[in-house]
């Protein structure tokens, strides 16, 4: 099992803490220093024993560290990740948590500097809670990572980038970056949408009418939108593209509705059914 | 608390097969008697303990009933709760399960004899998980049933009705049986169809991508489309007008995307979150 000397983390919510608690429980890091931006989140993050100290300053933070995740909102993670390769030695590798990863792949990779490792990756591990109260030592137990090596990548660099998330007990596959946001857009990021859309139009006199299904399905509104709108701007043409087949099918259901046709009705409801118990709970 | 001598469950799936558990557990009933078209069905509720007795024909299986609950698919219903009036005695309770109200209850009192007791029902528990084997005897345990008397319904009927899904545990509300269709509408079915429009675009090939708030959304996407079939037929005007108002919301993020707009899709991310938030889990 690959050990660590000094991990950093850099932006200490629900997947940062979750690194940090998941490092120290399995004893793979001597020291978890966790960077952000406010005393008062690192102050949790310490009370809770995600991190073994803390900073405000990012270079100095990750000077000494060996492994650096950036688990930042995803329009600052590739400027996270070349502070981060400016301050650094060779040995020290990069990856962060983003949701999208295209754009910060390349962006990184546009201006690293040599010799710096830097590999992608993100956990699908995420939640409608935000917040290193929320961070548990098991989050990727079970999970899949998604590495987003390029043409660029050591091969060394991926294997160490994989004995990482597999020391958490993740579960790792890989793909190129933007067959990532290309699947992640009908996934994760256009469901996103639906559940605000479907919790926005409930009027707030019938909240009380909702039960297992509603809740459910709703249940990622309750997301950040803070983390959300950078995912959001930056896959927008993968999504729009989901959209499209989305409403190609709910124009479909409203055809039928209109009609009151059963067969076709049935044909949807069936369709629908067969795709989600192909998945499991 | 009430106590019925014979309570018959006509369809005994997870709904009736619930009730039946509910109703012995506490002692409710001396005798619970299930009906249903399967031999197979019943005797697997027998097996359980859903239920004490089981009949394949209706009129034989309800007639010294002194509660009658209908949990038979809602297109089925109306016919239903009139076969069981034609041969029950006067001091019957019936009442029903069905997940939309106005046509039911406009059926059966188009043509329930004079003097028999019939308030409809919908108790908000239903699940993607359908049969008796899914049966649970807390299921209606602080969960809401909405109670849809009309006009002709007598007070201490609708007061016995209460009191029945109380003895259950569950919370019950009351209100005119257009105006419950027209809210499930939003919180219930047009959900549904959500669910199984987003199961759908997902190609098998991106399944392993998804993750909690996927599996969460498009969960009762699995719901048994010979249920949800005459569920949407039934309902399906009010369905189209809150359709109209999600294609509204999804229109407003496509527009929002197309221009790459932060501070409208951040609207729309805030106010589906606040929404969201006001139900809790």
């Amino acid at each position: 099992m690959q050990r660590w000397k000094t991990a950093a983390i850099i932006g200490v919510g629900l997947i940062g803490g979750s690194i940090g608690l998941a490092l120290r429980k399995r004893g793979l890091a001597d020291a978890v220093i966790g960077i952000g931006r406010r005393q008062a989140g690192l102050d949790k993050a310490l009370g809770l024993g995600a991190v073994t100290s803390a900073a405000i300053n990012l270079e100095e933070g990750v000077r000494d560290a060996d492994l650096v995740v950036v688990c930042t909102p995803v329009d600052q993670i590739a400027g996270h990740v070349l502070q981060v390769a400016s301050v650094v030695s060779d040995h020290a590798l990069l990856t962060d948590a983003g949701s999208t990863k295209a754009s910060i792949v390349a962006k990184v990779e546009a201006t690293l500097p040599k010799g710096k490792r830097f590999v992608g990756s993100h956990p699908l591990a995420g939640s409608e809670k935000n917040g290193v109260e929320f961070a548990r030592a098991d989050l990727f137990t079970g999970r899949i990572v998604v590495l987003t090596p390029s043409a660029h990548s050591a091969p060394k660099d991926i294997c160490a980038a994989t004995e990482f998330w597999r020391s958490l007990e993740a579960e790792v596959i890989s793909m190129p970056p933007d067959v990532h946001d290309h699947v992640l857009a009908t996934t994760s990021h256009l469901p996103h949408l639906v559940a605000c859309a479907v919790a926005q139009i409930t009027p707030n006199s019938e909240l009380q009418l909702t039960a297992g299904g509603w809740r459910d399905l709703t249940r990622i509104a309750s997301g950040e939108p803070d983390l959300w709108l950078p995912i959001l701007l930056d896959n927008r043409l993968n999504i729009l593209n989901s959209l499209a087949r989305f409403e190609k099918t709910m124009a479909e259901f409203r055809a039928a509705l209109d009609k009151a046709d059963p067969a076709k009705l049935r044909q949807l409801l069936t369709e629908g059914k067969l795709c989600r118990d192909a998945v499991g709970n």
